[in-house]
């Protein structure tokens, strides 16, 4: 960590490949550093050169006389890691600018792992490469090739893509955004979104830390890092359809994830998600303004009862609320407002309000438990905008009550809008917006209130136990288990799997049952007819015995009660590329793929966690009472869930669990895995 | 259709209740038309004054010595009705801004109706009451309280809120919208949207028509009128909600209506359903300046690969999709684009982009098919956006693929923009709403193309038959149906039932058998235990009977075979307050409240519109083969659909029909309709 502050808070620079050619990356740096207020030592070097710019030019990193905290690399990739090679006893923080490392080919590939042994050997830390730099408002220190200097204030931007960067510089200047630190990320190949998030934790002036991501470099250290952050973090993450992820991997070559898994790890961390742009921006500029709310109440005052309506069809399908306003203020707002305005929540103080008529409302809301007010404007002919701003800011100063607003209009309203923004209240252009942005922050709240990290502890004996079984199996040259081998490794974690023969028992037989194939070689076996059904007795049982022998010949078979279906689930464990074992759990039964009524869990999890995502899935309604029908048991679920947790910590050998169906019953019955997959 | 032409397209204006008194808003009103340049001939009203605001005043309208196209009221509510009675003769156009009808009291809603009464009476046409006016810029004429010039263009705007058509006006400044008219609706006693729209299809200044509605009038006339109409409709319709349905009705008293209904009829007849106001503004932006796309193929061209990205991610659900891009064109570009381009969609031409790199770039995909190009750029610091934009216009002017662009940022693009915006070029400030407004406007050619109006005739042999069956009822004093009446009825429009006995016929029962309750007294059966399930003999049989008749005594019960259970779906007609009846079907079964599978038709439909529909139901996945399932047929259920449209125009007397299950089979099985309940 204070080697971060020594990169991002340098006390002197070196320009590396600085330039006096007008246009070149280098020069626009050198000057960027020079000629927009940084305080430190600038140290110009490029071995072509005895003066730069007007100041003295170095050959080398290691002529400069004094220490160096920070060297910017603009120089040719083929060059970079020998200087920094020959630096590295001297400085210990580089910013590489130049591309021409992984992101181009395979040689590059090996440039970028070399100068990654360097970091590492030398303790070195290292932005890039192929990045845009950084650019730190409050230094005055735009060490970065992106013109001109952003408003200081609290938001820290983090880009994976340079040329966004430079549009939401240009953007932010228009909407009033103001930042702590705007850095570009490039490779990552060292310092990424986990290091980022750490530092920015602990930054001072950073409020919120707003990302836009391609691809998240290593997905377990995301996850235990995001987890601890206090801050808000937002994260405009690019890729949710296949067709995007291409463009991803054809553009920076990152692995863009799979999307449905992604915003799981971001609920699990209580990261943000923005949907797209605006919502990221939105959600910037609320929370660098605002302080969460202190409950999911919104009053809304508006002096147009239709941006009022609009502004309630917002909150459809959201957490927070309109807050039921009480018979006491109703009435204490009766007393001064027109009789046609309407006292319920929307609030309708009529066109022709002053601001001694909104100031007078908000005062008198004061009383009301809500977490935020949302002021709506529009700008009638008489509508006072900047003085009715003036009563808002002043509501703010002493109330404890969030206040945004929503100034709807062009002209008749910039002058009261820019007042509201020196004032630290965020103005939203447009209803929907504030609501949206004002929904996920109460929400980021909430989540990261309850969050608990999960307690951890594997159980050896059970691990090296059902080791055992997947070792035999690796030794046999299978590929899956067999029926017997998955039911004792799923009784190990606590999940009951259906009885079953096989034709060492076929005495033992209680009518009916089901025939099915067991081989690691017949995965999909209702396509493949490798299931027979409803056997009634020893006959019909013989007869299928032959039918499947002849089907699959020389594989294994097993007999399973035919089992009353009632409800079919199905779960298992996936291998995400980024983040590893994944649980998934769901609806089953003929429609799965249709209704795709699943959701993700990511391990290791909590039985506290996983409780609240069974309660909060998909498939919440079959544990909820509806219609004279009996709940089925969430914690039931849960404790199988918990069970898949210990079991993707204690067996990484396994790549692949399926338990389909697993059925669950709502009248005390014992719930059941009836076909069980694990691949190694 | 003449008539309204001389409403909004006056030769003469009187303003009844001028004012000299700043602020009020007969003065305001009467300087609007007098001072902002229109042409015809104005006169003031005002029995107290012989001169105001420099010209002569007259003291009645009947005192004016030459025709008057139109006059605005401006006078309490009280006077409006005597004057407009007394003026009838003379002047047959009327906006009467004064509240105090309909939207207050019981008095206010006589009054309204009497004026609604001399308006019939006279052959005249009123707008308002309880509205702001309305602007036609082409003529310079503000007719309205709002101040203020909007620019000319081609943009038709009704609103039902007088505040938001105000702030709308500030916000269009802004964004460059420019409009043929603006018309506040008010209290729409006489005109309403049906008739404004019908008029501004007519319009030769209006290209779009953008309407903010709280509620629709008469939704039969609606529907049949929307269909008819040629523009493109966009509407922002208020009241998603429950809570904000409630706003509605205390705000305006106006019936917001089911959403969802809603939205059926918005597709039904073609109307673009806006879903806030960001959507609202950038179709009627889009629409504004753009045709609708040929096709749904889109080419992104960006000089930033994240943003392209992003907006790849844009397309997820939507109907239009990005373009594969013809190896012929990818070799083209990749002859004079740098290396590191990408050539696929999207086209990244990087980020030291100049004019010259995306004019070639377009040239080249001119000879790609797709519909429309989307043209993104950031504005890096060697980015000259202006003369990109120079380059875009003179790409639109010779082709006829759709252009539209995102250049994304502040001050950098602002010249660009505007540039953009004068020749008629939708730019987006952020692509998630280009994208968004591009799919609806494409789907809206895509529905009017197909759109064929049904073609309808009763039978009245039918009719008769099965009226006679319900007024029997009715006679009896029943509110439903037996099931034997109501299998008559489905019968004669062709939709199969369950066989089944009565207590006359039980020596020809075949068994297995369910029995029922038959009364219009117990309607759910399943509750309250009128329904025993699979009874496999006589004496199952009479002990069922027995328990039925304990339960309900007194009540008729029927038999019927226990059916083979496939799938079950659940049909029906529901009486909606605005629209009347409207065809429901969906998913049954267990969880049908849950998973809300059910879409709305709006009869009288044709069966090529009901087969669409069905095909693009939220049960579509059953007439798909899917794993091995064989699909269900579209086509009888369809055909059961168009017997219930045929049914709700023939016996309009039917207040709720249920068809609950309808149990249909993908293994040759006819459909059958077990129970049936039909509310008279």
């Amino acid at each position: 960590m204070e080697n971060l502050n020594n990169l991002f808070n340098p006390k002197s620079i070196a320009v590396v490949g600085a330039s006096e050619e007008e246009g070149k990356v280098g020069n626009v740096i050198a000057k960027n550093i020079l000629n927009l207020g940084y305080k430190g030592g600038v140290f110009l070097v490029n071995p072509k050169h005895e003066e730069l710019l007007g100041q003295k030019c170095y050959k080398s990193l290691n002529e400069i006389e004094t220490d160096v905290d920070l060297a910017i690399m603009v120089i040719p990739a083929k060059f970079v890691n020998p200087i920094i090679q020959e630096a590295a006893g001297k400085t210990k923080n580089y910013v590489v600018i130049s591309a021409g490392f992984g992101e181009i080919n395979e040689e590059g590939k090996k440039r970028e792992e070399e100068l990654n042994q360097i970091a590492a050997d030398n303790n070195l830390n290292i932005l890039g490469p192929n990045c845009l730099g950084f650019i730190i408002p409050q230094l005055q220190l735009n060490a970065s090739f992106a013109g001109g200097m952003p408003e200081a204030g609290n938001i820290a931007f983090i880009s994976q893509s340079g040329a966004l960067a430079v549009a939401i510089m240009d953007v932010a200047k228009k909407e009033g955004l103001r930042f702590s630190s705007i850095v570009s990320v490039g490779n990552k190949m060292q310092l990424d979104e986990s290091e980022l998030l750490e530092y920015l934790d602990e930054d001072a002036s950073t409020k919120v830390i707003g990302m836009y991501l391609e691809g998240i470099k290593d997905g377990r250290k995301f996850i235990s890092v995001a987890q601890k952050i206090k801050k808000p973090i937002v994260i405009l993450k690019a890729g949710k359809t296949e067709r995007a992820q291409k463009a991803i991997s054809s553009h920076t070559g990152a692995l863009a994830g799979s999307d449905e898994i992604m915003t799981a790890v971001f609920e699990k961390t209580g990261v943000i998600r923005a949907e797209n742009m605006d919502e990221f921006l939105g959600l910037l500029k609320l929370i660098s303004s605002s302080n969460a709310p202190r409950n999911g109440e919104v009053i809304i005052v508006t002096n147009a009862g239709g941006l009022g309506v609009l502004t309630t069809d917002a909150f459809k399908n959201k957490k927070i609320k309109l807050a039921e306003i009480g018979e006491k203020t109703q009435g204490a707002l009766r007393k001064f407002l027109p009789e046609e305005s309407s006292v319920a929540n929307p609030i309708d103080v009529l066109g022709d309000a002053d601001e001694k008529r909104y100031g007078k409302t908000l005062e008198t809301l004061k009383k009301e438990p809500a977490g935020t007010i949302l002021c709506l404007l529009t700008p009638q002919d008489q509508t006072p905008a900047r003085k009715i701003a003036g009563k808002i800011i002043k509501f703010k100063e002493k109330s404890e009550e969030n206040i945004i607003t929503v100034f709807m209009g062009g002209e008749r309203v910039a002058k009261a809008v820019v007042t509201l923004r020196e004032n630290n209240i965020s103005n939203f252009f447009l209803a929907d917006q504030a609501v949206v942005t004002l929904d996920k922050y109460f929400e980021w709240k909430r989540n990261k209130s309850k969050m608990v990290l999960p307690n951890w502890e594997n159980h050896p004996e059970r691990q090296r136990k059902a080791s055992a079984i997947i070792e035999k199996a690796v030794a046999e040259r299978r590929s899956a288990l067999y029926f017997s081998e998955a039911a004792e490794i799923m009784g190990m974690y606590g999940i009951k799997t259906s009885n079953f023969w096989t034709a060492e028992s076929l005495n033992q037989i209680e009518f009916p049952v089901v025939v099915k194939v067991d081989s690691d070689k017949v995965l999909h076996k209702t396509d493949k007819q490798g299931l027979i059904l409803n056997i009634k007795n020893q006959n019909e049982l013989q007869a299928a015995i032959e039918k499947i022998k002849s089907n699959f010949p020389g594989e294994k078979f097993i007999i399973q009660p035919m089992q009353k279906i009632q409800t079919e689930l199905i779960i298992g464990v996936k291998y995400d590329d980024i983040f590893g074992p994944i649980i998934v759990f769901g609806l089953g039964g003929t429609y799965t793929e249709i209704f795709k009524m699943v959701d993700f869990l990511v391990p290791p999890v909590g039985q506290e966690e996983i409780k609240d995502k069974v309660l909060d899935s998909k498939i919440k309604f079959l544990f909820q009472e509806t219609r004279g029908q009996m709940p089925y048991s969430a914690s039931e679920l849960a404790d199988i869930l918990g069970g898949l947790s210990f079991l993707t910590q204690e067996l990484p050998q396994i790549k692949e669990l399926d338990i389909n169906p697993l059925l669950v019953y709502n009248d005390g019955k014992e719930s059941v895995a009836v076909d069980i997959k694990i691949i190694i």
